[in-house]
């Protein structure tokens, strides 16, 4: 037994050691990441955080996986307008359905988030939960992005790491996504290994009946207000959870007061700004991220630049 | 070593078989309950229910403290409606504020929960989330029920047990109360043992804003739909929690949802409905539960009567 053990030892420090961010250069955002965690479950820190307050909140899209060349939900929303075109001739005249029914690529560069959920909130109504399920999710299963990808291989393999690092030092990572609560829910364990509980999103109103036996929630037009991002994030964030993170991970403009959420006050925080910079790898642009730029120069908050932190970008 | 542990063993014997339930009479009720959790937890059984799908949820008010003589959350809302009058002349003319100011009982009795939340909302907006919880804090600090009792001694021993014996079978417990989730926040942690992600209630729109680097979180006058009673139930469970439940506890109408929607469908779950029938030791009533005990009824859901299934009410 002891001389087992003996044998083992090693091996178990070597586990111990062992790089939790082998996909992240050894760079200052590395550095700072894994300074701060030490430091906030370290019991004999003066700035420890008891496990039940280690909150860390990630925005999804441009953060846990690309949102370039197009959003992911957005082209599911696009194939939805457009199979429901027939149904609704008006839609031809009134944007931003004659935009998405056209193809109209200059301006829908400019759809945001609201604009989006709109989409959503038409599209998506009067379906139940479960159908809007099931289209989805066939959706996905077919779904390639305009270079070939699946949804799948769209994650970034440095923040998948950086979730299960965090996790694993005690932490609660939750998703506040723009998007719709329910579209993220459906990938959110396979690809991030996050339970439904702890998505936060912007939300259709939905109208509870039985059914012959059955739960039926069926979605209505309207979105329920706030829509989660700017300053809808927070609340929803205090909505969830009811406390305030210590740890936001963004990338745009839609992000920054969920960072400057985290942020205040006077306990530990860390607060990450994504910048996409790698033409390369994945995409370089600054649009819709100019802000968050500023605020992030301003706030010493840790910008992670793909190019310059990430030794890998995708799983494979 | 060896013996030391021969020494353990039958004391650790003892602890695994100890009653959970200790303050439960061996009735019909508590059999069921240990019947439910035995199976879902059984890797083995064909109605197994894997730990992340463990969802139980409960209502707060009469289910998991006395909500008689007076709601504690109204007894609040009422002293806040007295401490703003002076700033309010209009409400000595106005209800349901003129029953609060001129105690009239026969009026009060026949508040219902969105007429509460409408005083809440009143009461509470352009206050921040940091000022209602001082404002309310100091007052459960000194609040007495009618009898004397603080609100920490208010809730059901049985209550108690079945919280913690379900986490420790791998349960999540969540509260879901017509209240407002705020109020609640406040109490759940330190009662249940209930952290506030975990709490889903009713909300009053509230404003983010960032204040010489604090983060400030206003009340607004208005109540977020659905209010959190009823139908609006399961659309707030759904919305939080992201999964059906298995297990729902409530006492009154305004759970007959909760619990239509834990039980739909076809796997395992259990409704339970707390019958307050014992006016020597508790209160006596139906008012407000006669649907529900009509739903029990019908759907075989299990009735919980203080009379016949507590032990013991209360924690001393």
């Amino acid at each position: 037994m002891t001389q087992r053990i003996a044998v083992l030892l090693p091996l178990l420090a070597g586990i111990a050691l062992a790089d939790p961010l082998p996909s992240w250069n050894d760079t200052a955002a590395k550095k700072r990441i894994r300074a701060f965690v030490a430091e906030v479950t370290n019991p004999e820190s003066p700035r420890y955080v008891p496990p039940e307050a280690r909150i860390a909140v990630f925005d999804n899209d441009g953060t846990l996986w690309a949102e370039k060349p197009a959003y992911f939900q957005a082209a599911f929303v696009f194939a939805r307008v457009k199979a429901l075109a027939e149904r609704h001739p008006e839609w031809k005249d009134r944007q931003p359905f004659k935009a998405v029914l056209e193809n109209d690529r200059a301006r829908l560069a400019h759809l945001d988030v609201p604009d989006l959920l709109q989409l959503v909130a038409a599209t998506h109504a009067g379906m139940t939960r479960r159908e809007f399920r099931e289209i989805a999710r066939r959706w996905l299963e077919q779904a390639r992005h305009p270079n070939g990808a699946r949804y799948t291989s769209l994650v970034y393999q440095p923040m998948l790491e950086l979730l299960r690092y965090l996790r694993d030092e005690g932490f609660q990572t939750w998703i506040c996504t723009g998007g719709g609560i329910e579209f993220v829910r459906l990938v959110a364990k396979e690809l991030y290994g996050i339970p439904p509980e702890r998505v936060i999103g912007s939300s259709s109103r939905m109208v509870f009946e039985l059914q012959e036996g059955r739960a039926v929630f069926r979605r209505k037009a309207e979105l329920v207000p706030p829509i989660n991002d700017k300053a809808g994030k927070p609340v929803l964030i205090q909505r969830h959870i009811g406390r305030k993170p210590i740890l936001a991970f963004g990338n745009s403009d839609g992000d920054i007061e969920m960072m400057q959420y985290a942020t205040a006050g006077e306990g530990p925080s860390l607060a990450l700004l994504l910048h996409h910079d790698d033409a390369e790898r994945e995409f370089s642009y600054t649009k819709g991220t100019e802000k968050a730029l500023v605020e992030a120069e301003k706030r010493k908050w840790t910008v992670v630049r793909i190019r310059r932190d990430f030794s890998k970008v995708f799983p494979k």
